[in-house]
């Protein structure tokens, strides 16, 4: 069990970064969030395939960069639960947005205690609402667990009230996007749907997962532009990140719904999936 | 003249920040870029203005801010001539992308040796180009000078040649926008045009400031959306930002453009107005 955070920037134990670093002038970086159970960092290699690709997008060369991580990551404390996080940065220097020649990137560890959420939201359903704010249509940042998050930032500050546990995004184009948070699932009549995220969006490690699983257990699986009608209309609805795995929809403004079938189902494929990795 | 970079936190003479600031993990904050000459900091009061005003489109409180800024920098070393960066981000803390309930504010200072242009390229015109990448239609964030700049550093990451000095962007939505570093400017007929920024862009003090020169010396202004075809049939163009002024557009890819008498006269407008503050 952690109990409170432990930070190492390119393998040393410090808290501080440099202010030239490119992370703070321009969000010129990426992050992943990691569940560590039962002594496992879960679902890892789909973790850092995401980040090498995320760095390759913002030109962060990665060619020493999975086996620098490894190695800081196999000298960290040994945790039993926890949560990590990564942040790699394109590191200091440049003429204003301009790179380096040869950008050193910066690599951050935090490792932190699993947030507690006593109501069992996994198992009752959270509340959420609809967030104001869209989400711009950017084809080339799309997809990218980087560090402009400023969207998310405002998305959440549109609610203050600690029952409601997530907040649903739409794009400028008017269509559905994900939470604030996490990303997002429908079911209709046993088929699994998620929005479609070229425009926007990140292409959430846990959405990939349970996109595979369900593939594996004879669930159809679509990828769409979806409507937020559809989301009204939907038999069932779930949140999903690394972190909280599944959060079934309960609540949305007025109207109720229940955790259904699918949701529990892929639950189980869940928790089977980190006993089998 | 500053030789090295001089910086400082909250007040603090240091050069590093903390790992949990929310100018690293989400961008949370604005920053901007002064120019110092004659000892004097110029447009310091906009500057400010614009800073403050961004802070509270992202919820950065405000209420001590301008003062603790002013102290802060009446205690910096004088300085004839120079760069003043400064970077207020939301401070520490918060649950995820959530404010934590009363946020603390942090202050960086950053002093800086004034970049050498050794060609002159306010005399005798740049060298420019045009951007593949498009800035996202994005109204919540438009204007602000945050710390989400990734879309500014793909931009400026499409060339490597040095001697073209700025690239020309336009929105999702085909029409002008800025340069990657820049505002800009167009002259038609003897009309300042300049794009309108309601969507994307980042909403100049020098651009502000030379609206408000050339409408005190009987020049007409219009901001409105423009088209690239606009751009290239256009009598005179020019970028202009807080630390180069205003550098006239000489080449752009093969189109030829001569910096003309209205660019001219409001270079000179600019120098007698930093003389008067």
């Amino acid at each position: 069990m952690v109990m409170t955070i432990q930070q190492w920037v390119n393998g040393k134990a410090v808290s501080e970064l440099s202010l030239q670093d490119r992370g703070l002038s321009y969000g010129h970086g990426v992050f992943e969030t990691l569940r560590i159970a039962g002594g496992k960092l879960l679902l890892w290699p789909e973790h850092l395939e995401r980040l090498l690709a995320g760095c390759q997008r913002l030109s962060i060369p990665t060619q020493w960069l999975a086996e620098q991580l490894q190695q800081e990551m196999a000298a960290l404390p040994s945790v039993e639960d926890g949560v990590l996080k990564i942040i790699v940065t394109a590191g200091e220097g440049g003429r204003g947005y301009r790179l380096p020649v040869q950008p050193s990137p910066t690599r951050i560890l935090q490792l932190m205690p699993v947030p507690v959420y006593p109501d069992l939201p996994a198992e009752h359903g959270i509340e959420a609402r609809w967030c104001q704010i869209r989400l711009a249509c950017a084809p080339a940042l799309a997809g990218i667990k980087h560090l402009n998050r400023l969207e998310q930032v405002l998305a959440r500050a549109e609610w203050a009230d600690e029952h409601i546990r997530e907040g649903i995004l739409c794009g400028q184009d008017g269509y559905l996007a994900e939470g604030t948070m996490s990303n997002l699932f429908l079911v209709y009549d046993g088929v699994l749907i998620t929005p479609d995220l070229h425009d926007y969006g990140v292409a959430g490690i846990m959405r990939q997962h349970l996109m595979a699983l369900a593939g594996s257990a004879g669930i159809s699986v679509e990828v769409k532009k979806l409507q937020p009608k559809d989301l009204l209309g939907a038999d069932e609805v779930f949140f999903c990140n690394s972190l909280i795995g599944i959060w079934p929809l309960r609540l949305l403004e007025q109207q109720v719904f229940i955790p259904g079938p699918v949701t529990r189902r892929l639950q189980a494929l869940l928790t089977e999936s980190y006993c089998a990795c």
